[in-house]
Parts: structure tokens; sequence; C-alpha cells
């Protein structure tokens, strides 16, 4: 098996990066500078024609969408625990991982994409603020899974295992304090990332995307 | 097993409307009436706290989000084929079902529900027509998929099994015509979602849900 993961500093593709180092499989971890547009050159768009991140190439195959990489690493890891096996903790943990990527992530894209939505600079500047608030009470609600999670004692948000919804809970709450959101807000949030950040795989990738977890801060 | 669906006419929750219907399992289609706001009483938030459909409810267990939905059907209904089985071509449907999911639903909820992005009546104006033109391209790349599909030989958009994706493209295809993108646009997705909705199970659903396909025409 030959398994290539092209990701973006701090982007989403964060959580198959993550997955991937714990999985303890080898794998090429393939950098592209979103600041340098490189997502939307010709060679990437062979690979991406969305020009998006996260892409995981298996032997040569292309699978792009990280509910899709992640689904996959966890058939192809089974005994990484990425997901429950049991049907109804499992579905459960997709329809949350779904509601994360069609509905959290999209919500920041309106904060630091907002030109995807409208192409009138005025519209831009207002849909900012809008969802700010919004993306703030989604972090919300994602304090209360967290919440919920240790108030059944389970070290992580879907069991004892860490899987792939605690590693997009940090790329989320990073993301917050970039729209000024502190940590102060959710600070049981915040606890739980960095729980999340002091695992060791998480470390690794965290050291090698060179992340700061609160961009708040001056670096 | 007892299976219960709560679903609303002409909503995304047509897509696990179908595949229960193509299951041939028993369930119960429960209909909620989003003109009325039912999906905003408090008995149905103790059913799904975020006030949306599609709610799947397996023995009393509540699963949320198509995306969840869709795989847990698959997983108790595998000899329906709603999903390609070979890893490969398994992880490449549920790509562009999350694309579905993520990109091409919200772009729809900017013009059907612009008041979810902004509380300001002349920037929720504005983001209808910038995102009709969005839902406009995507529908073009939803008949670029329908076209490699049929250039390939396949019946259907994930191989010889009517699948997930099959329903889901009939939903925004309808969703179009409410946006004003005529049939004539995309005559081939056109034809591609009359086959669709020729299919037994599916025609069944149609006329529980009363739908019409071409939103765009009178009654």
């Amino acid at each position: 098996m030959s398994l290539k993961l092209y990701f973006a500093p701090g982007a989403c593709s964060f959580v198959p990066h993550v997955l991937l180092e714990m999985s303890g499989a080898a794998f090429e971890p393939s950098m592209v500078k979103l600041h340098k547009g490189e997502q939307n050159s010709e060679e990437y768009k062979t690979i991406n024609p969305r020009g998006q991140v996260p892409v995981l190439v298996n032997n040569g195959q292309v699978i792009t969408q990280i509910v899709a990489i992640a689904l996959h690493l966890d058939q192809i890891f089974p005994q990484a625990g990425f997901l429950p096996t049991e049907p109804i903790a499992r579905a459960q943990a997709i329809s949350t991982l779904a509601w994360m990527n069609n509905t959290v992530h999209p919500t920041f894209t309106h904060i630091f994409m907002p030109q995807k939505f409208s192409d009138l600079p005025e519209v831009q500047a207002a849909l900012k603020p809008y969802n700010i608030q919004v993306f703030r009470q989604q972090l919300g609600e994602l304090q209360a899974l967290v919440q919920a999670a240790a108030a059944k004692g389970q070290a992580w948000l879907t069991g004892e295992q860490f899987g792939v919804l605690d590693a997009y809970a940090l790329t989320f709450t990073r993301w917050g304090t970039i729209a000024g959101i502190t940590p102060e807000e959710h600070p049981d949030l915040w606890a739980f990332v960095q729980k999340v950040a002091a695992v060791p795989a998480v470390a690794r990738v965290i050291e090698r995307e060179r992340l700061q977890l609160n961009m708040g801060q001056p670096a």
C-alpha cells in the first residue's frame, strides 16, 4: 500500500493528517502552499479539479473530501478505532462528523473566504461578523458534546479511542481563535483541545504543520 | 427492527425516504410540515434539537444527517447496494456524497433560506442571485458525473445498482427548477432524473410526498 496525503498547514486536512500519523503506517505528507496558490496550479488540478485539500492518494487512486478519507482510513486501519463499530454508535458519530463538515466548516468559510458566496465587497464584509456569531454558537455546541462525553466518563468524543471527531474539534477551536473567539469563551472545549494536542501523534502533526493553537495571541 | 423516518415533502429527506422504500423493509414515514413550523415544535426538538429533517429512528435510537442515515441504511441493508462495496469505489462514492452534502446542498440554502447567513435583508437579497449562478454551475458538475457514468456504460451514478447519489441528484435538479434553472440547461441531467423518477420505489415516494419534478412549470 502506498499512501500520499496532500495537506495545507492549519487547513481541515489536519484531520486525515492526524489519522494517518496515528495509524502507524508509512505515508508521504505533501504540503500544498495555499498562500502561493499551489492548489490552483495545473499540476494540482490534475489531482483534484476542485483545487482543495485534503487529497489522499492510495495506490494511485485519488480520494477527496474529509468524510470520505476518514471513512476510508477507518476501513483500511480498523484496529485504530477512528470510528465506533457498533452500528448505532457509529451512525451517531458519522452524524456529528457530517454536521461538522456541512455546517460548522462552511460557517467558517463565510468568515475566512466570504468571496465564495458573493462577489460584492459589502456583502462579503457583512457576512463576516454575522457568521462569527454563528461559529461562536457552534463552538458552544461542540463544547456541549465534549461535556456530554466527559459526563459519560469517555476519554474522547466517541468513546475510549481517539477518533475523527477529536481531531476535527481541534481544527475548529483553533479556527475560532482566528475569528477572535477566545479560549476563555469555551473553557471546557479549550481544555479538551489541549488534551488532543498532547497526544503524541497529534503533537507530531502540529510540529510538521508548524501550528500555533491560539492564533489570537502574538506568535 | 422498527424504523421510522421523519421527512418533509421535497426536502433532502427524500434521499433516505427513497432508500427505505427500496429496501423493501417496513417503515413508518412521518411527515413534518415545515410550512407550519412543526420542525420547531417542542415535541420535534426532543427528537432533533436542531429542528431539521431527516431523522431516522431505529428501535428508538435517533440518527440525524443524510450522510449518516444513508451509510446506516447501507450497513443494515447490504443487499440493496446503496453504495459500492469495493473500498476505492466506495470512498469515491462517499466523496461525491460529501460534496453534494457540504457544497451543493448549502449553496441551495443560500437561495432558499438566506436568513441563515445574515440578518440583513439587503445581504439576504444579494446572496440569492449569486448563489443561483453557483448552483447552476454545480448542476453542470452533476451533469458531468451523469455523462461520465453513461460513458462508462453504467446504469446509475455509482454502477449497476441504484444508489444514494441517484436519489440526491433528483432532489438537487428539482430544487434547481425552484431557482429558475430550467431542464433545458442540463438536458442530460434532466433525462437522468426522469429515469430516476421512473424507478418504482422512487415513483411511490414521489407520490407519497406529492412532488412535482419541474417546479418552474404551473402545477
